[in-house]
């Protein structure tokens, strides 16, 4: 199988690993989260419903990764390490209620020699629940914990040329699957069969690459355009309904996220001003981004342009998207100081969620050397059907 | 908007839910499982990458729903309680490095008296991380914490007869879906496009019913039907690949799981071997379930079946499913105790994963009153193109 990243690239990426961990005086770091095990190993499994781990070491080279037997085989398909670097976890602790993958997972660490050193954990990540916690201090009770949760999202707000090659590819399959859900868009077309429409131009992709795995998109419509969440119904559309949609092109895991709102029929004249409302915020500040300026004040520039408007919005607009969508670490809301840098990724995501009302407007961009690119092309508008 | 149940079934699972807690010792519980709070409110949104919180108290009769400002929308769209008993958690809470929405929530928890209590805390599941438990261990310094994470989820494990229709139509859907790969897959195809249409039938579902929001299908090929958990690729298939299929159909959140494998021209012996090897067993599992059977039991049943074609399998060979797929309770392994009783429901997930080649095989089945009743229609055949 041909790898998304080259050798080299984990290993820059694990260089810079090591450096924040000595930084954070870490020994050894024990990445649970999937996403960064994506990002440091390769590893390309949809598994971490049960244990699993990327150990990083400030004495080796490259990571160890423990998995479930029934994964090995998925490690050895898609992680840039040796073979021996794959640690096999039984299935004997696997669908038991008394007894964890955790437990094993400690038990290598110990025999590795870790027990008494200074070990990285994500303690705000999914798979380190309370309970995981827990058996990690009891099974290591010499070792002393740092909360590692960011450590390596923070790695990835900065891309690398290929990673921004793909988010550049998924922005492409981002524009076919709006555009498909805007072609599709009838009264008395259901909405599950819009979704079906919408989900294969996401995995079908375009004839020179195809889609990665997607996530369902959001595509709210009447008075739950309100809602940002909902899934969709099996009721048709009817004249007159608004419709919400937010959705994402994949590839290789990289997301770029696209969002805009459909009106079928006429829409009505306070869904034309938001958009053209929040259309003036989203320009000001593609107008704006340059490295150098904090997201705080990014958010300040969309909220200056819309209270021209009378317009506000309470939530964040944006934040740092790369590998499985949401990165967790910049959001543009007020009081976030980071600072822009070039080859940064925002999903700049204006969803104005009125009650019983709304509308949605978003980009991915990039960061550059100057300025800001915008990795899709489809026209920014309401658009009528 | 119309809820897939009636506040009546809504509230019997909240009678259900408070006898546990007594049972427990157990005054509030605080449900931070998406899918235990999609059970037992009906809230619909897809938002559990922010805290929220379903919270049940002895002394109240519906229960009280804490969800992002943002969200609330989806909680009146969704929820069967009461809209004064949906509660705001402010944006200043989410996309903050510095604080938690879990402090608000504990803050909550406080001001209506809980603070003092016997609280319920799901510290198994992805959402109370090492780090949210810190958090109310130090918000709530003299509430006692009782480990509640199964105990919503066993009470879902056995279904109501609106649940089984449920179910009956996902597998109708899942038919359909595992049928469209089958009729896709031809050499020269690209994987990505087969996915397509696969995800559009999850989407589509039926004339009679649409599809909820699905999860992704697994659909290795190749080398790569040793692997369940990885993604598809963009290359196109060719004469002498194996493609193994597990996906599900999805109603209302309800999951029916269905596998099936495709080989593209004439199958090796091997493969015709294992589908025969493992189809028996299936049989012998679907002969012997009934009320009564242990899990472990289940097992041995098809462990036997196997043995005499000489095949072992070292996996579980199923789990309850329901909402959202793994409910996490009930395995079919050794040493599962559990007894089956009428309207349990199981997805009986036959991979037989071999190094660099494999064989899967799956079925979705409701325990009867006297035994079994399997919920899709489609042939059990190792399906050749």
């Amino acid at each position: 199988m041909m790898l998304p990243f080259e050798p080299s690239e984990f290993r820059d990426r694990i260089a810079k690993t090591k450096q924040r961990m000595e930084h954070a005086g870490i020994d050894v770091l024990v990445v649970a989260n999937q996403s960064n095990q994506y990002y440091l190993t390769g590893y390309a499994g949809w598994s971490d419903y049960v244990p699993q781990a990327a150990i990083i070491s400030l004495e080796e080279n490259d990571p160890r990764f423990i998995v479930r037997d029934q994964d090995v085989p998925c490690a050895y398909h898609s992680c840039f390490m040796d073979r021996s670097l794959i640690y096999t976890l039984p299935e004997s602790y696997v669908g038991y209620a008394d007894r964890s993958g955790w437990d094993y997972i400690a038990g290598l660490l110990n025999e590795w020699g870790h027990g008494k050193r200074r070990l990285g954990i994500e303690l705000q990540t999914p798979q380190i629940t309370a309970h995981v916690f827990r058996l990690l201090q009891r099974a290591l009770p010499n070792a002393s914990f740092v909360d590692a949760t960011n450590l390596v999202t923070w790695l990835r707000t900065i891309k690398s040329p290929r990673e921004i090659a793909y988010m550049r590819e998924a922005a492409r399959i981002a524009d076919k699957a709006v555009q498909t859900a805007i072609d599709a868009i009838a009264p008395g077309v259901r909405e599950c069969d819009v979704a079906a429409k919408v989900m294969a131009a996401q995995c079908a992709g375009l004839p020179e690459f195809g889609g990665d795995r997607p996530k369902s998109p959001a595509m709210p419509s009447g008075k739950k355009t309100d809602s940002p969440h909902l899934s969709w119904t099996d009721a048709p559309y009817a004249t007159g309904t608004p419709i919400n949609i937010e959705l994402g092109g994949f590839r290789y895991r990289y997301v770029a996220g696209l969002s805009r709102s459909i009106h079928v029929g006429p829409p009505p004249a306070r869904l034309k001003d938001l958009h053209a409302a929040t259309l003036d915020g989203m320009l000001a500040v593609f107008d704006a981004v340059k490295p150098g300026l904090t997201c705080e004040e990014v958010e300040k520039v969309f909220r200056a342009a819309t209270k021209t408007h009378d317009v506000e919005k309470n939530s964040r607009v944006g934040y740092s998207i790369g590998i499985d969508w949401l990165e967790g670490t910049a959001s543009i809301v007020p009081g976030d100081k980071t600072v822009l840098q070039a080859n940064m990724t925002f999903h700049l995501m204006l969803g104005m969620w009125q009650r019983d009302w709304g509308y949605t407007l978003s980009e991915t961009f990039r960061v550059t050397e100057k300025g800001c690119e915008t990795l899709a092309s489809l026209p920014r508008e309401l658009f009528v059907k």
